[in-house]
């Protein structure tokens, strides 16, 4: 299945210049949704199930960004049989936290993960649809890695390659469905 | 398998005097994680598939509100076979939009849905994390009539039966999987 076909591109948003890849499309498409997250759960395996051919790597937890990382990391737990670990701005979360900045394009903000979100050594995968610069995704790795926790890999619906993410990100395993 | 054991009472958040429900255990519980999502794709059924004892409303596509929201209906949807539509706050969707203004305790906020998430007669399930006072329901309830869908039913893992919601949600069809 052409699952770029079921990306939307916005000119302007949210501001003069940048396109936009509007993932929404695919998110109502019955077929596509099924699709992508069938190809990323190919890759990996859950803890406790079985490691065919191909997939190295069994998680206990997938970790992911709000909003729409939700998304796409809630139903791969779902189809892993693993579990969801939510991070949010800063906040949101009601129990204890630790946090992390992170760099925008103007500024700076705050990401959060709970403090027993992750057991030590637990081999955590991070899932978002979009990896751009990369900067969300270091700060994310951040948080996990001083939880004790081991990133076992990131996996994104769309790569920006253009943006040269994997400079910040090196040393780690990213898979993405899309590339532009 | 008792839910409610997987929620975790969080004293005076979001401010001092309210006990915050916190579904963060259970989203990390894979056998809690998947229980919630099977429990509630036991209700329905997707269009296309059979409609079997219990399985009475066939859903075109499921609808939810940013954030915690998108963790339920992502993995249902992806459940049941069916498609995924995204609700945010004002902004953060980035092709044509409505809109629809409710009321918080303070003031009031507003929910967009783009103009093209739902065809004609389409069948939509609402799924959310928590059914408070019902002003979000409702908010979304007519955001979807307003584009021509049917709301088949709403679905929630948790409802505050005490704020009494369904006042604000008549003729509506509920189904909450933990009730306080």
């Amino acid at each position: 299945m052409n699952l770029k076909k079921l990306i939307r591109d916005v000119p302007d948003f949210p501001k003069q210049g940048v396109i936009f890849k509007d993932i929404t499309p695919l998110l109502k498409n019955t077929k596509g949704f099924k699709s992508a997250i069938n190809n990323m759960a190919r890759k990996y395996s859950a803890k406790g199930g079985s490691a065919c051919g191909g997939k190295d790597k069994k998680i206990d937890s997938i970790v992911s960004m709000e909003s729409r990382g939700f998304i796409f990391g809630a139903a791969l737990a779902l189809k892993l049989g693993c579990g969801f670990v939510p991070i949010r701005k800063k906040g949101k979360l009601p129990y204890k936290t630790i946090q992390e900045e992170y760099q925008l394009e103007y500024g700076t903000d705050v990401l959060e993960i709970h403090e027993d979100a992750i057991c030590k050594d637990d081999n955590i995968l991070i899932v978002d649809d979009v990896l751009a610069t990369g900067g969300t995704a270091k700060a994310v790795c951040s948080l996990i890695e001083k939880l004790g926790g081991k990133v076992a890999g990131l996996c994104f619906l769309i790569e920006l390659s253009f943006l040269n993410p994997y400079e910040k990100l090196k040393g780690h395993e990213i898979f993405s469905l899309i590339k532009y």
